[in-house]
């Protein structure tokens, strides 16, 4: 996987207070488990409302974890004041999302000066396995 | 835009109770516009939970109301008893979310025996036009 | 759908010489149907070399009548001069792509200065009916 | 990365035909370079008829490499004498596709009994680097 360096020394304290300012980000309760240049790591609890029968999450919010994921790995590269907003994402879902917590990761595949590509995926975080539950790709445009 | 038969005739009914029953649905207060084989209109409204800022929407949600617009259109096509499942969803912004009220458009493309895809769009309901603010698609599957 | 103005004057002029200026879209043998300001209707025929089994058209080439339909429909909003590329493109197979003739056909959806998102659908031209083959989405990036 | 059993032991042989019984495969002359249950990498040499200028390789023939890799990694785990069809693909451009040979790499994420989606990547192999220009998700269904 390709390295990427942060412009802005300080992404991670500016990652945390952008997602975290996030009402939405609040409400599925996301917090962060992992963050580095052009990566980060959510961990989201499963709660009756986003689910479909009590147990399973439903696709919706399986693809705002997804779209906070990779939207947050490539604000770790935004340049300090450059605010980025989503143009795209794409969700494919590969298990059930059955489980108590799910883990969304974000990983930068490429980062231009106006757009940035991430790949992000969600995992159960199962006792004795990890089970991939959905994948997909989010795309950052830098705003002027 | 090609037509479809219904095999359930109590397809609206079904629609009703499946998508009112969903805990997501109702937390975001979607509401049924417009019911017809193949073809469902959401009303979704705005709320500071699911904005950026308190004004503009986020993808996460906007992808929500697709991926319910689009699986809900698709299950108006669903033989009684089948339930279906997103496989997938996309969504591509075309224009800041932005407004009081959304309308969330799914329409059935194809319809198989084990798979169902349909478009879905979201429109901001303003005063004096409405405005394109999402599109993608959304593909269902049978479950046995 | 929205109504757009082409910058450029001598619109169609620009896409026809841009298109088959591509040696891809001569190998293909793409022909214009139609061309307005936003939209291209392409005709692609059958031939041996890309199809499955002699009949069936693969998914690769149904994916490159897609990119050069809503890449075409993207150009013909493009000003005097500037060049766009491809950004991402996606496929969604419909229905077998078995018949002599296809229309692909691009629907730009938004037009910004940097981005433009359209519409692509493929159908296969029958001699009673279209059947809808492909659907997807292409967003085109204005290159500097 | 998820360990995979193809079922059928002569997996090898049989995606080996499969795919180069493909007129188009062989029009774009795709070889094998590895091939292993749930993973199959293909080369893609530059040619002048797949680029936009005689240099750089057009998303079109290059969404076409990444269906062949996602699809032909999901063959691999095919049961003797199950086909598949391509259902869906998507092709995000990462860089441009400038070099004389290309790595489409396919890897399934999930394989059930009537769909399989893998990931699909391109490289463009250079004499220091490879560097990564597209990626995309393709799901394939078993024919009944």
């Amino acid at each position: 996987m390709k390295t990427f360096i942060a412009p802005n020394p300080a992404y991670e304290d500016a990652v945390r207070k952008m997602l975290l300012s996030m009402p939405f980000v609040r409400w599925l309760g996301l917090s962060f488990e992992h963050i580095a240049p052009g990566r980060v790591d959510f961990i989201m609890p499963n709660r009756p409302e986003i689910t479909f029968d009590g147990k399973a999450v439903q696709a919706g919010p399986i693809g705002a974890l997804l779209d906070f994921a990779g939207g947050a790995a490539a604000f770790t590269l935004a340049p300090l004041g450059v605010m980025l907003a989503t143009i795209d994402f794409s969700v494919k879902l590969l298990a059930p999302a059955i489980g108590d917590r799910f883990l969304g990761r974000g990983q930068v595949l490429s980062a231009g000066k106006s757009l940035i590509v991430a790949r992000a995926d969600t995992f159960v975080l199962g006792k004795l396995e990890e089970i991939h539950v959905a994948t997909g790709l989010v795309t950052m445009r830098a705003l002027a």
